[in-house]
């Protein structure tokens, strides 16, 4: 079997080629740019390809995003059709958003930002907050990482509503759904966390009229994908101070432009896409588990719905 | 009924003694310094009394701590022996603490002092930490509060010890117990936090010695009682390097005096004694619950050892 390998940073190729062969005994695996005769790839293993990149391999049986998201493989134009995709998840994956989530709706909770604040002024000020089951957080999307996500807030003592596009049942969770849902998902949400699948029906949903729908001075987690935020709204609704701070992780463009105002906006932390990022050792394997599965069978459980988008 | 109530903090006592009166109807509540006869007083409701204080009255069935350690009240050495203390505790002191614990270990796995700087400087630095459980913690002291903690981190993932004087079970927790089991306990555990009572056993326990045990790199998160610290101990591990970072929520003196060397060490976290921060509304539902128990039956479940110390 041959497998090509691309990622945007050039210098982390090798390193993910040199992986696979190890994991993949007997399998050739080279970088995309290496293959040779195109036609005889069987495999491509990409994060956010290049147009076209994929198009030129005739023959290829199967495409493995090196994520949990599959927008950066469908943003291609040229994307060959029928071809499937294989996600790359797993119980490390889900820890590691797990904690993230954890950490960042505990941060606004318990407003962290301005504790820090008091210590850099000296200042002894003690910040009393709500106790967490009087704390209304929200969790957008509940697909593996969402329902994670709800349950590790309810299992802190939150109370923790979740919406998904189609009807869901979590213990613990008030669990919302559709457009119909939307509205009573939002009213009362004084914590939301995004961990919407991108596609057409959610691009830009983080926008002025959710924002206007959370309650004074609520706070906004993006983990899931830049593009779901319109970022000039969220800067108005931090201005305006109806949303009170807002935690980033993705991002339109990444890295974060060095211009771009969200580095220095003081109510906003930026983190560099790492609240669930994939460990390259731990991704090598569940790739490598994935690829002879697929070889195997013709399918693995992690291939994506394209038309779904996720 | 007659309870003399005491804060230092002045302007807090007639709030207490408001509410009090509210929830005992037809008990007699005063401010200690407006007692009158002193042979009238059954019970004092007290944080940080001073010493003498409640020598004054020599018909004091018991003694109400305003939180839920003791030694603020043991502190006073003409305290009148064989006077039952009452603890407040409570779910709501118990989530608290859990709530600050969960934040303050994840924001050390996660290492969000470093992230941070890094967006002060727009630098797209991503920190890879291991996932929680290939992250070893540990809790000292497992009475309710740290029983709490360890279950909490236990759920978070994280692969979690506990250590107390007496031996304890708790299901996903590794237990060590006694003098015998301390440094067992010690070793390896990246992020430590203190929940043991303070006792003459327990003071001064996080000195030198403890932290030479603990591994390179580790931090530190003191929840209980300023004394458990030894100050110089642990500026001396931070400025070597071998204590990465610390949070201290406790201190010898509170408020921690205006040229303590802790609000601006660049590793350590200060926050003014609100990990389990008593809400006054609920406090004073649970004290007022207690004494009525108290008055009925001559004890309650929240009476504290004090021989023992907790």
């Amino acid at each position: 079997m041959k497998v090509a390998v691309y990622l945007p940073a050039a210098e982390k190729i090798q390193w993910w080629v040199d992986m696979l062969k190890g994991l993949l005994p007997g399998w050739d695996v080279v970088s995309l740019e290496d293959v040779g005769n195109p036609d005889a790839v069987d495999y491509a293993v990409v994060w956010r390809p290049r147009s076209g990149d994929l198009a030129r391999f005739p023959n290829l049986r199967a495409i493995v995003s090196i994520g949990a998201g599959i927008d950066h493989v469908l943003a291609d134009a040229k994307l060959p059709a029928q071809v499937p995709i294989i996600r790359t998840v797993g119980s490390d994956l889900t820890q590691r958003m797990r904690e993230y989530v954890a950490l960042h709706v505990l941060r606004h909770h318990r407003d962290m930002p301005r504790q820090l604040r008091a210590q850099s002024e000296r200042d002894w000020h003690a910040i009393v907050v709500p106790v967490a089951p009087r704390r209304t957080v929200g969790v957008m999307g509940l697909g593996n990482l969402g329902t994670a996500a709800a349950q590790t807030l309810a299992g802190l003592g939150f109370a923790t509503r979740g919406w998904a596009r189609s009807s869901k049942v979590i213990e613990g969770v008030d669990c919302h759904s559709g457009p119909e849902g939307f509205a009573r998902f939002l009213d009362g949400c004084e914590i939301l966390v995004n961990l919407l699948p991108l596609t057409d029906a959610t691009r830009g949903i983080m926008d002025a009229a959710l924002f206007e729908r959370l309650p004074q001075g609520a706070c906004v987690i993006n983990c899931a994908r830049g593009p779901h935020l319109v970022d000039d709204d969220l800067l108005a609704a931090l201005d305006s101070g109806h949303i009170k701070q807002a935690t980033l992780d993705v991002f339109h463009q990444e890295p974060l432009p060095q211009d771009h105002p969200f580095w220095t906006h003081p109510a906003i932390t930026v983190t560099p896409h790492v609240a669930s990022q994939i460990d390259a050792a731990t991704g090598g394997r569940i790739i490598a588990a994935n690829l002879l599965e697929f070889a195997k069978t013709g399918t693995c459980k992690d291939v994506a719905d394209a038309a779904r988008g996720y």
